[in-house]
């Protein structure tokens, strides 16, 4: 009956907000709620199969590398992969997550290859959307790890030793999921096939908020730290020691939380935070022995973010003193600032005019590579400023304003 | 050869520091230093069994009662044991405890036995050495459960389901241990038979140092109880949240930590502590979105305890509103002041005369059994100042003078 119906000259576009719908039931968290995806989880490998799925559906060519990131190919006649234009993002998720940290970077790529089809029947430069492995470190503990993995930023021997929460090493987890851990680390053949990387993701603040403006391309990424704190003091019975008596590490811990507050407030750009702290022996009628904490700092310049640490710790030693206690500060990671290639930037800033420009705390396997090659970053705006969080959102229209703003970017670089 | 020597007229006076020398080495703790002896560890087991031995070597009958408690009597002819003189203390420690908590009023209790044979060859009222299980909670999180059980003090069906950190119930692990737990609970008879506890006990602050005596008589146990504060924030990334844009629960739980501190301090005798504290979800790149803490508060004037934490909780509501955060507290558990009988307190004053009497602010089997009987305890002075912790300390002088203050007074109360 439809057969002298025409084809459309090509596939139709699909929507972002139609895309996540697809995946709106997969790995919801009832207790914390919003999503928890874990890398290799059940409800992670449901959403590889959907993206894959997706990418085939668009009749993209799609394979999975050494490290576990998933390619979707849109070849250039002939098919050379030299110079390559990427995006996409990863689909693993935090605890308790949003719906968008990730997902909406795949799905704007999804959506911005349907744009591109739209314009061009084949790509002028190769083009390739990719998921990126346990970006959110919330498994194995190390953020970007297939991003670093990728790059060779690290050892792949300590990858392979990484352990989950419960014991499974990220060896026998990759083994388990295909992947020959023997083969894991640095890609040459993959890295040198990439002319630049694009990555689309919610933005994790309220810069846009403040701007009213829906999309903003990224500057840097700021430098930031953990440094664990332990402070000693003298564990004792919480009834008998009178207050006069006491040298109490959780009063000098809580006095440091306040300072470390006090200290970032004072300078510009700064973020620092306590979000973990642990009292040793932890019992409601004793007074502990010990109190660990953890500081993250953040600021764009490496400098500061070191005269920050050095100012917090002389504060807690001046109050451990105080409570007849003493601290110790040890860096347990530091990453330097990164600051995207500026000519990519530029480019982005030429094909979207008006959008501002933002630097970011949150790290991205954007960051990871862009001392390998050319990266860039949009950032799609967050109504609620909140990220990690089931809170975290998008509007419909700024998700699909999102795609075809990607759509314009990787067709300006195409050119 | 020797069959003409006439034997003692009674067996030889053990020391206190002997018989505890033949316990140093069970349940220490190579982690935290110490010793650890949970109620029904291999440890505690080996404290019994040697528990045992000792009362039989002294021609004790030894019985366990339905709540696990073990007896050793001293009987009168005729083995009439009603109004008798009960002392003895507990052999479970807390983590990592010293060697004294507990255990010093047990061979204490053993070496006054001794005493008193040297001064009569049958008492003149039935006299009984009890270890009670389970004086720390630390295994199954009620304190005193041995003397709450006999006394009814808690539901035993409460009792059944406790839980030990591995899930092991209390009803299951007192079934292995050889009781049944459908008999465990208020014991009429038991309790009946008692007309006096005397319970010697290392002292858990500093009030025989400050006074350079070596014993104390026990006037009354703080009140105190326990309550949980829960402190509501915004979670959110640590990296990309501004400062001014925060609303973290950890900084307004850190100032309220400091501030219960300070209230603490500006009222007499007051003792509040904060030993145990949880942000939720607790990740070191994440703001808490909730932090969770424990407060205990002891005062002799339960209505100074009850406008304290009234003091705290105002407090605390006023720092959350200015963080941003709100806050809840919940009473756990509220223990109003034992005053120990004033009969037997005076006895004890006559038997010696130049103790010092002072309150204390840790629980004891004496406390709970003081609304049903004439209860009194016996403090040894500790040199360090510190309880619950490998420092406690006794020096071996004190620890046989404790002994023969403890043979005098019950000698008193035999008269």
């Amino acid at each position: 009956m439809a057969a002298d119906t025409a084809p459309p000259a090509h596939a139709p576009v699909a929507t972002v907000t139609g895309l996540l719908s697809g995946i709106a039931g997969t790995g919801t968290d009832k207790i914390r709620g919003g999503y928890t995806r874990p890398v290799y989880s059940t409800a992670e490998l449901d959403l590889r199969s959907w993206f894959i799925e997706q990418a085939e559906k668009r009749g993209l060519a799609v394979d999975t590398d050494r490290n576990g990131a998933i390619w979707a190919w849109w070849d250039v006649p002939g098919g050379d992969r030299s110079n390559s234009l990427v995006t996409g993002s990863h689909l693993d998720s935090v605890p308790g997550g949003g719906p968008f940290d990730g997902p909406l970077g795949v799905a704007s790529a999804l959506v911005a290859v349907d744009i591109l089809k739209t314009r061009m029947t084949t790509p002028t430069r190769p083009l390739a959307v990719v998921v990126f492995p346990e970006e959110e470190g919330s498994r194995f503990g190390v953020a970007c790890l297939g991003s670093r993995l990728m790059t060779g930023a690290i050892d792949p021997d300590k990858a392979r030793n990484l352990q989950d929460p419960d014991g499974s090493t990220f060896a026998d987890v990759a083994r388990a999921n295909g992947l020959d851990p023997r083969f894991l680390g640095r890609d040459h053949k993959l890295l040198g096939q990439i002319g630049a990387f694009v990555e689309l993701h919610v933005e994790q603040g309220r810069g846009l908020i403040d701007l009213d403006q829906p999309i903003a391309i990224a500057s840097s990424i700021l430098g930031h730290g953990r440094w664990r704190l332990s402070i000693d003091g003298q564990g004792n019975h919480a009834g008998t020691t009178l207050m006069a008596d006491r040298r109490d590490p959780m009063v000098s811990a809580a006095r440091t939380v306040v300072a470390i507050r006090d200290i970032a407030r004072k300078q510009d750009h700064a973020r620092a935070t306590v979000g973990r702290l642990q009292p040793v022996p932890g019992g409601t009628n004793v007074i502990a022995s010990r109190v660990d904490f953890w500081l993250d700092v953040r600021h764009p310049d490496d400098a500061v973010t070191a005269a920050l640490v050095q100012g917090i710790h002389g504060q807690a030693r001046i109050i451990a003193a105080e409570e007849g206690c003493s601290v110790e500060l040890r860096e347990e990671s530091l990453s330097p600032t990164v600051h995207f290639d500026p000519g990519l930037q530029k480019e982005l800033q030429l094909a979207l005019p008006r959008a501002p420009v933002l630097d970011t705390g949150a790290g991205h396997d954007a960051g990871v590579l862009a001392p390998y090659l050319p990266t860039a970053m949009v950032f799609v705006r967050n109504p609620s400023g909140v990220s990690h969080s089931p809170e975290e959102h998008v509007m419909d229209e700024d998700a699909e304003t999102g795609a075809r703003t990607l759509a314009d970017a990787l067709h300006r670089l195409m050119a």
